[in-house]
């Protein structure tokens, strides 16, 4: 039987989604969960990994298992069993053919900015410090032009081992609010980094360090140089997955 | 020359604001941070105690020192020696006359829930679960009733060894939203645990639990027993003080 898992966790101490040798890593934690309540070792397999520090709201992953435990219940037996910072929210029982990885259509990852000239105790964790607004219209204009079937080659991280750079950006939407801002990028797939590049190129465009026409450039050359910094694992979020 | 404070901190790993042999406190932190600076040994005096695990946006303090850093600048100083889930967002110089917790005119509280049947990795942290809505038109009516000067005794946990029981609350603002509910309590000044009393009693009615004649009687005969739940540290912040 095929277990379809959405699963929430503040990545603040996690090195990532993927296990690794050295760092504890939230797929290991859920597979010692598996483990715990079924006797199993499996393999628990999410819809892509999230790197170090990078929040997810509704992560999805699949695994599968021989229990008798029924499906729509085994997030609660696998919460027994999970740290406070990672929580399955929901489970159900899916077609062997749904793959969390490959089935995926859409993601959607957010990041968060909050205006300070001060790091904020109650609002660190989940989101990055800016200490001056940046002008919205410009990003949503920039945004605009990202929006499409394009190569990514500019915005990934070296290292991501990914066949092709090309990706399909559904929508990216720009949400101001009083203390802050928030930054939902909807795609096909996202490169290494490619998420923390496009919103660190966009905030360089609103501070009006750089012109709209550079965006085009980097998508044209490929030029990662040109564009914004990688901002920091800890604003991002992955928000949901769609198939 | 006295220094005012604006302070804001993550509460959960701390033994509360104040000093004491045990655990880590706020206030000890603070103390340390302006022996750092200044190489003076001051008592930082705020405007209040909070509780375990209790949060602030905008706690206020006050010391006096002879050091030459200008004071609206001292924040900047200070926050180099203060752990990330301790800072200050503002300081100024104040008159000598001037007592943080003395001159302390208004305090606001919020309490905040988030409606989940799990337990969110990216909510707990600062509110508290709740698996169920409450009737929000109940609450708002109990909390009318405890509008005004009152003797609060029914409102307190045993041990606050304050000289009267009587506070007088200014507004109590229940605010739902799509996932929760914050609530913002104002008053003069509060007993121990008076708010997470007030707050476990408000939702006690909101889920008809107890009528709000129930609350009326809590205020005639200051019987603790028939009210809601102290309910959790986490979820309470102190918003602001005002003088």
């Amino acid at each position: 039987m095929r277990i379809k898992l959405t699963v929430s966790y503040d990545g603040t101490n996690y090195s990532g989604w993927q296990v690794q040798p050295n760092g504890v890593t939230i797929q290991e934690k859920l597979e010692e969960a598996v483990k715990a309540v079924t006797g199993e070792t499996v393999r628990v397999t999410g819809s892509g990994r999230t790197d170090a520090g990078v929040h997810a709201v509704g992560q999805i992953a699949h695994f599968d298992t021989k229990s008798s435990v029924p499906p729509e219940k085994f997030y609660k037996a696998l919460n027994v069993y999970l740290p406070e910072d990672i929580k399955v929210v929901k489970s159900e029982c899916v077609n062997d053919d749904f793959n969390a990885c490959i089935s995926a259509k859409k993601k959607t990852y957010a990041y968060s900015f909050y205006f300070s000239d001060v790091d904020l105790p109650l609002k660190e964790r989940f989101a990055v410090r800016i200490d001056r607004e940046p002008n919205v219209e410009l990003m949503k204009s920039a945004a605009k032009m990202l929006v499409g079937k394009h190569d990514f080659k500019a915005f990934c991280s070296s290292g991501s081992g990914a066949k092709t750079t090309v990706r399909t950006i559904y929508s990216i939407k720009i949400k101001p609010s009083i203390d802050g801002i928030g930054i939902f990028v909807c795609g096909n797939g996202f490169l290494y980094n490619m998420v923390r590049i496009i919103v660190g190129t966009l905030l360089k465009v609103g501070y009006g360090e750089m012109n709209i026409d550079g965006v085009k450039e980097m998508l044209l050359t490929g030029n990662r140089a040109i564009g914004g910094k990688t901002l920091p694992a800890k604003g991002l979020r992955l928000e949901k997955v769609e198939y």
